[in-house]
């Protein structure tokens, strides 16, 4: 099998998040020689799989198998690659599996490497992503087998193929936040403390500010309001409470003690209660680490292009690899058909992803 | 009867909303020689009664007869008249069977008055209001019946008997405010329209401001913000909508116009509508008309106080009186134990309001 067949194969193999559609089985047989180790959770399916070709580092490369549902409206059946004027059709072409192709392929004719090898495979990113990634992790670190250096194969590129790396993701902290007044009759509103009145003096001042002014890598951190609900639905009392929720998508800059002070700064002598949550920690891989060297390395030789060090975008699995320590890039496909109708990437893009992650490792020891 | 007999007598008729405790008929009897209108609506009981005397003008007396239910906690029966220490004891003491008391003695004591003298009487006052004076007033319209100056006997006095007449209240605007965004998620707010946002920017120079500057009898009409709510109580998608609910309380400088245009100079190049009722309207009664100061004139003469002339409180009937170009004041017994366990007035309150009122009729042709 060539990269183009495995990714067909992939592809053929109708694999909606949790359900693997078989591809970790499929990838144990297919990586002969290579040591597997199951971390399923229920109807989740992750693969570790690993080979030690000798001392030296640890070069992982991690990817999901699953894909969002296929929905209506396709010109042809999502769940079948179809090639058509140098594209390749089907659920996940971009979104991943382009991706795990390449790498799997890549790994699998590796030779000569000085360290290890290996792959984390999960049935679950698209969904709740707690029972995957977060999971096989867990297990490396357990048995000391976390990788130096880790590729995760979301597609990355934007306009042409090898156009941009990610080298880092935002994190993302939650905002709960109580203001309390006194409750009142709108008639007398000097006797009552009115919160919408209180936060009306303030939220101007906080309703879309930059929290740092972000760098060359990272778009400043920004305070998002996403709901405010205070009062009874009624015109004659004035509320009691105000209850208002935000998000932050944070950079490196901003923690949750900045923005805790941020708002204790603005809601100064008033008496509210505030709750903070993250949803994912922001990271950044520095760009004088070898794995960015490395991999922009192999992307010249292949593309002649200079891949741009981007942080933006969504999540992706690297946010619960990174915080461990691990040095993580992501690089893929271009993705700008992902979790639609007709989702698609080019074959070239394809082989040329192979040809990457091959010299990666090709050039990893020299 | 004298008047403490007679108001003894209300207090002994229990009479919740919309229940007249048989007092209506009771007064059509009492009043003899004069005539009666019945205006019943359904469970509520409205009375018109009067007299001609002669020619002149037409001088009316409005009042409630029911009562807010009396609730646990009393020392006495609170349907029961208990005299204690000077006080009277009983659920509408205050309000306003005193006042109900005072002016119908007056009324029936008076000779020799040149015009109409009348009593509007209901038992919908502390309840919906929608089927009590409003009614009594419809047909008197119909009939070409209206007054020329009335006094509603709400008690009104603070400190001390006879120190405060009601020349007006505020009215009430009602808002109900839907500013529109685009939704989006709260990664990306560069692609959405967030309404918190939006409106973050303005809500305070809204919130708690002053429509106007007020005058010498009203407080300023103000913006009182009583409602906001906008979000799907995530924290990772903006809202698409806000929406908001306000009161003012106005006098007569601001009137729903005001209201539009500070709402729309405000959330210029916004997205939003707007809907405004009115819970009421503002009146005020001019200090150089006869009615008041025939009442100053009578207060002076029983209490040798001159009256402050207040617009300050909540709502009466005044507020349906006035409109229909008929001049309205309010004068009635001290008001600090109204709608509470153990509401009381002094006897002699009762006896100095029934004189003011005999007063009132008596000067009205000099």
């Amino acid at each position: 099998m060539d990269v183009i067949q495995l990714f067909k194969y992939l592809i053929n193999s109708k694999s909606e998040t949790p359900d693997d559609g078989g591809i970790l089985n499929f990838v144990e047989d297919y990586l002969e020689g290579f040591k597997a180790v199951r971390i399923d959770v229920e109807d989740v399916k992750n693969l570790f799989i690993y080979k030690k070709f000798g001392d030296g580092e640890h070069l992982c490369f991690a990817g999901h198998v699953d894909v969002v549902p296929a929905g209506d409206g396709w010109d042809t059946n999502p769940y079948e690659a179809v090639e058509k004027d140098g594209f390749i059709y089907g659920r996940g072409t971009q979104d991943m599996k382009s991706g795990v192709a390449a790498f799997t392929q890549a790994v699998k004719e590796a030779k000569n490497f000085q360290g290890t090898l290996s792959l984390i495979l999960t049935s679950d990113e698209e969904g709740e992503a707690t029972a995957g990634t977060v999971k096989a992790l867990e297990y490396l670190q357990q048995h000391n087998m976390l990788p130096d250096a880790c590729v995760v194969a979301e597609p990355t590129c934007e306009d042409k193929f090898g156009d941009a790396i990610k080298v880092g993701r935002r994190g993302s902290i939650n905002g709960y936040l109580t203001v309390k007044g006194k409750q009142g009759h709108a008639a007398y509103p000097e006797k009552a403390i009115n919160p919408i009145h209180q936060i009306a003096q303030v939220l101007g001042d906080m309703a879309g500010v930059d929290l740092d002014e972000g760098d060359e890598f990272f778009a400043p951190s920004k305070f998002v309001i996403t709901d405010i609900r205070s009062g009874m639905q009624v015109t004659n009392v004035t509320p009691n409470e105000l209850q208002m929720m935000f998000n932050v998508r944070n950079n490196t800059k901003t923690t949750q003690k900045e923005v805790r002070e941020f708002v204790a700064k603005h809601l100064q002598g008033l008496d509210y209660e505030l709750r903070l949550t993250q949803g994912s920690y922001p990271f950044k891989t520095d760009t004088d680490t070898k794995l960015v060297k490395k991999i922009d390395e192999a992307i010249k030789q292949v593309t002649c292009k200079e891949p741009k060090h981007s942080t933006a975008g969504g999540t992706s699995d690297a946010r619960f690899i990174a915080p461990l320590g691990v040095d993580v890039i992501e690089f893929g496909v271009r993705n700008d058909t992902i979790h639609s109708t007709n989702e698609r990437t080019t074959k070239k893009e394809v082989e040329d992803l192979y040809r990457v992650f091959s010299r990666l490792i090709e050039n990893w020891n020299k």
